[in-house]
C-alpha cells in the first residue's frame, strides 16, 4: 500500500473498537470526540504532508527494508543527515499545530526496539530482531500509525518494580504460554494513543535481575481486548466540550493523554521483542528517550514559535508593538527558543551509528537539550503573559460575546487598537491562554525525562576526568598516583 | 452595628439584586453560583476572624473616626505599625484560602481616597474629604464590604483617555447635573466585586488637562441600576461547574473577576470624591496601587505557602521526600517566597505619614516588591510542577475515579507510597494543578501593575544622582559644572 | 574617654606592634602600607561620623551599661529599632566607602558573646557573662575597635574538628593553666583585623562533646605575642602597590583579609568567655553570623549603590545614557539591589529579644537575605560590565596615560563624549573594574555563610508542617494519624 | 614553505621590531615579556599541533588555492563540514590553553575579506578580490600569522564616524596617493596582535555614504613604521610580573590586548581590499563577527571545561566532592557549558555557501550563541567561586608560601584533605581565581558583540511574520488586508 492518504488514515482510525472512558463515561466513536479529534487532526497532517508536493521530500524517505518510499515516521534513521532532517520535520509540524502530531513516539520506539533487539539477539541468540523486522516491514508497507508506549505508573518512586507493595505498578508478564505471554499492569499518560492503530510497549526503567517479569517489549493493536483507556484531564479540557468556536484557544489541533490499563492481556510470541533480558531494558529506555529528547528542542521551539507569533500579534492589537520593552521581550523569547532548537540540531549533528546501523543522537547533548526544555519555555510563557496583559485571566466567555444582551458591550469595550476587530483580539488572547495555562508547559517539563533525570545523566556522560586533566596541566599540578585516583576523594555520580 | 458576623455578611450579600452574566447567561442568586461562592467564602473569613478570640486583635482595630473598634479592612492606617500588621494579616488570610479574601482592594481604596481627597480639598477648597469622611463613618459603623474599582479597558494602550477613538474606553463623566453626575464606560477585571455591597471607583491612569471628564472617583452600591457585570473566564473555571468534590483543586475557596459596564449611571454628589481635578488622578492611582503592591509580597507568599505545603506533601506521596534534589528545590521555593514577604515587610517599615495622617508604604520598595512578585512565583510554580510529576497534566477525572467500572483501576494504579490513600494523592495533585495552571500566576503578574509599569517607576523613584555622587567621590572625579548636569548627557527616565 | 575622634583612632592604631607578612616580607608600620591604609581609612570613618553633627545620631547611642553615649559600633542592640538603625548605618557607610568599615564584625561579635555568655552562665553557673560585661564596659568607655574573629581553616571539610588528621586546623585549647589558657591554631581570612586594637575570638562551627577543646571564646590585643598575620591576596592587590592615582579604582578606601596564626598564645582567664561548653558554640556562631547576615543585604546594597552610580556615569561618558536597554538595565540593577536591602530591613523588623535582653534579627529571613546576596550582586556586576564596554578589560595603564610619548594618544583616543575629560572616563572604568573583578563579589558569596550553608538553615527554620496543614485543609485531605507523621515519609532536613 | 613548525614561528616572531609600551615604558623583545609570552605560547600551539600526528588532521587542510595542505587557520571554509571542524578545533585549543590561541581572529578576517571582496568586485568591478587572493596565497604558502583587526575606539557611541567631534575616533583614510593610501586613527583592544606577523584591518560598523573615508580594509606587517602599540591592562596583569611559579593562576598560557595607534601610516595599493565602498563595510563586519560568534560557543566552552575541571578538583581537595549540592552544581555548570557548545555546532550545521564559495554560519543562530556566551559563563564562574570557598579571595601569596618564616605555617594551615599537597590546592585556587576574576568573563561579554548588539540582530533576523502566520492560522484569525500590514501597528525593529 505504501504511503497512505489522510482520508485513508481517518477511515482506518474511525473503525477501531476501543474501550475508552472520558470524564466518567464510556465513549463510542472516540476519534470524533471533541477532546480527541484535534489531536487526531494533528496526526492526520503526517499523512497529508507526505502526499503534498511541497512537503513530500521532508515527510517521506526510501526504506531499504521494503525497497520503496515510506512515510518518514515509520523509517529507521541510517545517517546523521536523517537525524538532522528529523529535527526539521518536528519543528515544522509543531509550528503548524501549536501542539503535536503524536507520531514521533512511535517513530522513536521503532528505532529503539529495532536497534536494541539487534543487540539482544547478538548476545543471547534470541529471535527478537528478525521478528521485529517482519513487524516493521508490515508497518512500513501499510503506513501504520504505531504508538510508543513506555511510562509505568511507578507507585512509590523510591522502590524498583519488584519491590513495590503492589507488583502491578509496573507492567509485567504474569503468565508465559506456548503461544505467547499474558501481561498485567498499566501505562500512564500515553499521549494520543487512540489516534494510533498499533502500540509498541517498552519498559520504562532500568531493571535488576529480580525484575525479570518487567523486562518486556511487545506490539499490539490499540483495540485489543482487555485494554481499557481512561482520559487524563488537563487544565483546559472542558473548554473543548463547550461547543464554541474559539474559547478553546487552539481552534484546530489538540493533545491528550490516556491511562492504559491491561487486565491480563494476551500477546502472541511473534509480537514479543523482549522477554526477560533485564539488562536490555535500559538500552531501550535510553534509545527511546534519547531520540525523544532529540526531538524536544525542535518540537518545543515549534510550539513556542506559535506562542511568540501570537504574542507579537497581541502586542500589536494592544497598541504596544513599538514599546521598547515589548520588542526586547520578544527578542528574548526568540533567543531562548532558538537555543532550544540549537540543542536538537547539535545533538543530531554529533550522533553515532549503533551496531544495527541505526543512527542515534549524541546522548550528553540530548540530555542538555531536554534540561533546557524544562526551563526556557516557562520563561517564554511568562513573557507572553506579561505582554498579553491582565485580560488573559479575565476575558468574558465566547458565549457572552455571542449573547445579544451583553455581546455588544463586549464588542465595544474589549476593543484594542481601532483597526483590529475585537474578535481577533479575543481569539489571540485565548490562544495565548491555552499555550501558557494549558498542558504545553507540563509536557516540556516531564516529557522524555524530568529535570533531575536529565541532570543525573549529564553527570554520568560528562567526561569529568578529561576536564580535570586540562586543569591540572594548566595549574602545573602533577597527576595523582593511581592509588589516589581510586580513593574516596573521587566524586561519586549524582543520585537522587 | 460595629463589627458584623459572618452570618450577617452572608445574609446581606445574598439580598443584592445585581445584573450578572456568566458564560452567556444571566444569573440569579449569584452569590451561591459555584463560580462565585468560593470567593465569597474567602470574603466571609474576614468577618469570621474579626469575631474569633484568637484572631480578633489582628482583624480589628480602634477607629478614632467612630470611636469604636472596627474591622481592620475598613480602617485607616495611622502608623507604621498599622502597615506592618496589615502585611501579616494579608499573608495569614492567603494561607487559609490559597486564594484571596478580596477585601484588601476596598481597604486600599478607602485609604487612597481618604488621603487624596484631603489634599485635593487643601488645594482647591473642594468638599471631597468631608464627604468622604461621612461615607467612611457609615462604612465603618456598618462594617460594609466596599470594593476598590480601578482598571479601565484602555483600548489602544498607546493613547491617553481623551485620545481614544471611542471615548468610553476609560470610565468618564458624560453629564453633570444639579444632583449628581452621570458616568459611562467600563471597569475591567474587577476581582470579587459581587461579594461586596459597595464599590469605590477611581481613575486608573495619570491624566492630562484634556482628560478632565476622566478624573472621577465615587462610591455606589454594587447593585445600582444601569450596571451590568460579566464574568471573566479563567483557565480552570469549568472545573467548578462539574459538581465534583475535588477536581476543582481548591475545595473551599476561589477567586473571580468581573467586567463592569456602566450604561449612563447616576451618582449623587454626596458620593462623588473627585470630579475634574486631573492632577489628583495620579495621586489616587499611586496611593491605591502602592498600598496594593505593599500587600502583594505578603499575599502571594501566603498563597505560595499553600503551594509549597502541597508540594512537600506530594513529594512524600510520590516517595521522593528524601531525595536531595527535592529537598533542595523545596528550600529554593521557600527562599524565593520569603524574599517576597521581605519586600512587603520592608516597604511597610519604611513608610511615611501623608498630610491627612494616613500612613503609606515606601514607594520605591513597594515597586521593587511587586516586580519580584511578577517573577518568583513563576519559578516556585515551575518547581512545584517538577516535583509533582507528569501526572499533573494527565490525571483521570474525579468522575472516572467514582465510576464503578474504572474507579477501581484508578484506585489501584494511581497509588503512590503504600501508606497514603490514592484519593489524598489525587486531591493534592489537583490542588497543585489549580495553583500552577489556574489564575494564581496571572494575578501575580498583572495585579497592581505589570512588570514594565513597576520598572518605570523604580527608575523614577531611584535617587540616581546620589549614587553618582558616591561613585564620583570614590573614583576622584569632580562634580561636573551645573551646566553639564543639565545637558543631554543626563539620562532621561525610562519610558515604554 | 567615651567617643574617640578619628585622630585618636589613627594615633592609637599606628602604635601597635604586630608581626605581619605581606607578599613574602615582614612589614613595619603596617597601617600606612598601601594594601592596608585604605581599609583603615574606612574604619576611621566610624570615628569621624560619630563626631559630626549630621551623622552623630546615627553613629552614637546611649549605653545603659556605662551610662553615657557610646559609638554605636560598640553598643548592644536592645530594641527592634536598634536593629533597624544598624541596617541604615551599614548601608550609609558602604555607600561612602564602596568597600567596608570593618567594624561590624566586632559589633556583631560583642552582641553574640554578650548574649551567649548570659545563657551559658544561666545553665552552668559559669562566670563568663560578668567577665564579659566588664570587658565590654572597658571597650565602650575607651571606644575600642574590637574585631570579631571566627572562621577556622577547616582542612578536610567533611570532618569535624577533633576528627581532622591535624588537630590544629581549628583553633583549640592546648593547655589549661591556673592563670589562663594556651591556644593554638589559625583563623583564616580575617577582614581588616589589623585596623583593630582588640579581637574577640569565637568558634566557627557547632561542636560535638569530643570537640571540647575547640569550644573557646576569648579577647586579646591584636599585637599579642605569638600571633603572626599573613596578608591574603586578592585579584587586584598589586594595583595598590604601583603608586598611581587612580589605577586602583577605589582611590580612597579598601578592604583586606589576614590569616592569623596562633603559636601557643596565652589568654588570661578574665579574657575567656567560653571554655569547653561545646553546646554553646553553635549559639555563638548563629548569633554572630546571624547579625552579620542581617548587615549583608544593606552592606552589599550600599556597595552596589556605588557600582550603579558608576555605571550610570559611564553610560553617560560612553554616549549611551539614553539607550533604552541601558536605562532598563540600570533599573534592573536597582531593583535587585533594593531587594537585598529589603532583606536586611525585613529580618530586622521581625527580630526578637533574647533572654539577656539583646535584640537579634529573625533567623529565617536573615538566611534568605544572605542567600540572595550570594546571587544578585553577581548579576548587578554582570550588567555593569555590559554597559561599561569592552574597554573594562583592555584600558591602558595610568602610567601609559602619564607617559609623555603615548599619553597624548590615550588622551585623544580614549575620549568618550566630547564634554567629559578622558581622565574622568578612565577613572570611572577603573572603579567599575575594581568592583566587578576585585574582591567585592567574593565577599558577597562567602561572607557570613556560603550558599549551601544558608539553604540548609532555611530548610531548618522553615515551618514546613504549617504549610502542609494549609494545603491539606484546602485540598480536603485529613491529617494523617500521628503514627504516619513519625514515619519515614516525613522528609529529613537538607544536609550536604 | 607550507606548514611551519613551532620553532619557525618563534624565530620569526622574535625578529619583529614593533614599537610597544607596557605600563608606561617602551619594551624591547616584547615576545618574551611576561605579559606577552603566555599568549604567544598559545599561538605557538597552532603550529605545534599542525605537525603532530595525533592532531594533524584537525589542524591542517588541503587548500585548492595553493594546491597543498595548509594550516587550517589560514584556510578558507568551503563546506559545512569545514565549519563543524572549525568548532571542534576551537574547543580543543581552548581546553589546552584555558585561554586563547589568538589565531581565529585572522582566520575569520581572511574568510570575511575573501568573500566580501568577491562581492564588491562583482558590483563595482574593483580589483580587490584578485589582490586579496594573491595576498592569501602568500599567507598560505608561508603559514603567516595574520591578525584580524576591527574595533575602533568609537568615542561618543551615539554618533556615527563622520559625526564625531574628532574624526579620528574611527580609523580612516586621510590621503589617497598614486602608490597607496595613508590612514590615521586607532584600533582598540586588539587581542594578541603582537604574536602576529601581519594584520588585516577592517571597518567596525556599518557606514553611511558620508562615512566614505572609513570604508577601508587593508593588510600590513605588524611592525610597520608609524604604528604604536600600548598594552591594555586587565585585573590580574601584575601577577605575571612577580616572577612566581603559580600565583598567576595559569602557569603556561595567557591573553592580552593592545591598543593600536596609527599616526599617518602608508598602505600600498596591493594591500588595500576596500576603499570607499561604504555599503560593503557592514558585510565585512557581519561576516567577520559572525564567524567569530560561531567560535565563541566552542571557545568559551573549552575555557570553561578547564574551570569546571579545576572546580571538580578543588571540591575534592576541600573534602566536599561527595556533597550532593556540589555534584549538582558541577552538573549545572556542565549543562550550561554544553549549551554554549551546542550553539556553535548548530549555527555551523545550518550554514550557507556565499557567492564566492565561502561557507558561513547561520546568522540568527550565531547571534543567539553569542548572547548566551554573555550570560552562562558568568553563572559557571559564580558556581566555581561558590565551591572554591572563601579562600579564593584571601589566599596568601606564593612569596609568603616560599618564605622560610611563614611558609611552614601556610603549608600546615592551608591544607585541605590530608592526601593532597597544600601546594596543589593553592595552585588550583589560583587557577580558579584567574579564570573568574581575570579577563575571561569580560571577553565572553564583549568579544564579537556585546549583549544588545546581539539582541538587536536577533530581532532583525527572526522571521516574525512567519510566526504570526502560524498563530493566526491556529487562532482562526484571517490575514489582515495588505494595507493593515503596512500600518504603524507592525512593530519597528529593536534599536538602542
Amino acid at each position: 500500500m505504501g504511503i497512505r492518504t489522510e482520508q485513508q488514515y481517518w477511515d482506518s482510525i474511525r473503525k477501531q473498537k476501543t474501550k475508552v472512558y472520558i470524564m466518567g463515561e464510556q465513549v463510542e466513536n472516540v476519534i470524533d470526540h471533541p477532546l480527541i479529534h484535534g489531536s487526531a487532526s494533528g496526526a492526520a497532517l503526517t499523512f497529508r504532508y507526505a502526499n503534498e508536493p511541497a512537503t513530500r521530500d521532508l515527510f517521506t524517505i526510501h526504506s531499504p527494508l521494503v525497497g520503496e518510499p515510506v512515510n518518514r515516521y515509520v523509517s529507521i534513521h541510517n545517517t546523521i543527515e536523517d537525524l538532522m532532517d528529523k529535527v526539521k520535520l518536528v519543528r515544522f509540524v509543531a509550528q503548524k499545530t501549536g501542539e503535536c502530531a503524536q507520531r514521533c513516539m512511535g517513530w522513536d520506539a521503532l528505532n529503539a526496539v529495532y536497534s536494541t533487539s539487534y543487540e539482544t539477539d547478538r548476545k543471547y541468540e534470541t529471535p527478537y530482531h528478525s521478528r521485529f523486522k517482519e513487524y516493521l516491514k508490515w508497518v512500513q508497507k501499510n503506513d501504520m500509525m504505531v504508538h510508543g508506549t513506555m511510562t509505568d505508573p511507578r507507585g512509590d518512586r523510591s522502590l524498583k518494580p519488584a519491590a513495590q507493595k503492589d507488583p502491578d505498578l509496573y507492567l509485567r508478564i504474569v503468565e508465559r504460554r506456548k503461544t505467547g505471554i499474558v501481561v498485567r499492569g498499566a501505562k500512564s499518560h500515553q499521549g494520543g494513543i487512540l489516534n494510533h492503530e498499533e502500540f509498541l510497549a517498552m519498559p520504562s526503567v532500568s531493571l535488576r535481575p529480580e525484575d525479570k517479569d518487567y523486562a518486556v517489549s511487545f506490539a499490539l493493536p490499540v483495540d485489543t481486548k482487555g485494554i481499557t483507556y481512561v482520559f487524563g484531564r488537563h487544565s483546559m479540557d472542558d473548554r473543548l466540550l463547550e461547543g464554541n468556536q474559539f474559547d478553546m484557544g487552539n481552534t484546530k489541533f489538540g493533545r491528550y493523554a490516556m491511562w492504559v490499563f491491561f487486565e491480563d492481556v494476551f500477546v502472541p510470541w511473534e509480537r514479543v521483542f523482549l522477554c526477560g533480558e533485564t539488562e536490555f531494558a535500559s538500552m531501550i529506555v535510553e534509545r527511546f528517550a534519547g531520540l525523544h529528547r532529540q526531538n524536544y528542542g525542535a518540537c518545543s521551539a515549534g510550539g513556542m514559535d506559535v506562542l511568540i507569533g501570537a504574542t507579537s500579534l497581541i502586542a500589536e492589537y494592544n497598541g504596544i508593538a513599538n514599546a521598547f520593552h515589548v520588542k526586547d521581550k520578544l527578542v528574548e523569547m526568540c533567543a531562548l527558543n532558538e537555543t532550544l532548537y540549537q540543542g536538537s540540531l547539535a545533538c543530531s549533528s554529533q550522533g553515532e551509528i549503533t551496531p544495527s546501523g541505526v543512527a542515534v543522537m549524541n546522548k550528553l547533548l540530548s540530555y542538555v537539550t531536554k534540561l533546557n526544555v524544562t526551563r526556557f519555555p516557562y520563561e517564554i510563557a511568562r513573557l507572553a503573559q506579561d505582554i498579553c496583559g491582565g485580560i488573559i485571566g479575565t476575558m468574558p466567555s465566547e458565549k457572552d460575546y455571542r449573547n445579544p444582551e451583553v455581546g455588544p458591550l463586549i464588542e465595544k469595550y474589549l476593543k484594542g487598537v481601532a483597526s483590529v476587530p475585537t474578535e481577533h483580539r479575543m481569539r489571540m488572547i485565548r490562544l495565548i491562554e491555552r499555550m501558557t495555562c494549558g498542558r504545553t508547559l507540563l509536557v516540556c517539563m516531564h516529557g522524555a525525562g524530568s529535570p533531575f533525570a536529565n541532570k543525573m545523566m549529564i553527570g554520568r556522560y560528562t567526561d569529568m576526568e578529561e576536564k580535570r586533566i586540562f586543569a591540572r596541566d594548566i595549574a602545573g599540578v602533577p597527576e595523582p598516583p593511581s592509588q589516589a585516583a581510586l580513593s574516596s576523594g573521587s566524586a561519586k555520580p549524582l543520585k537522587p
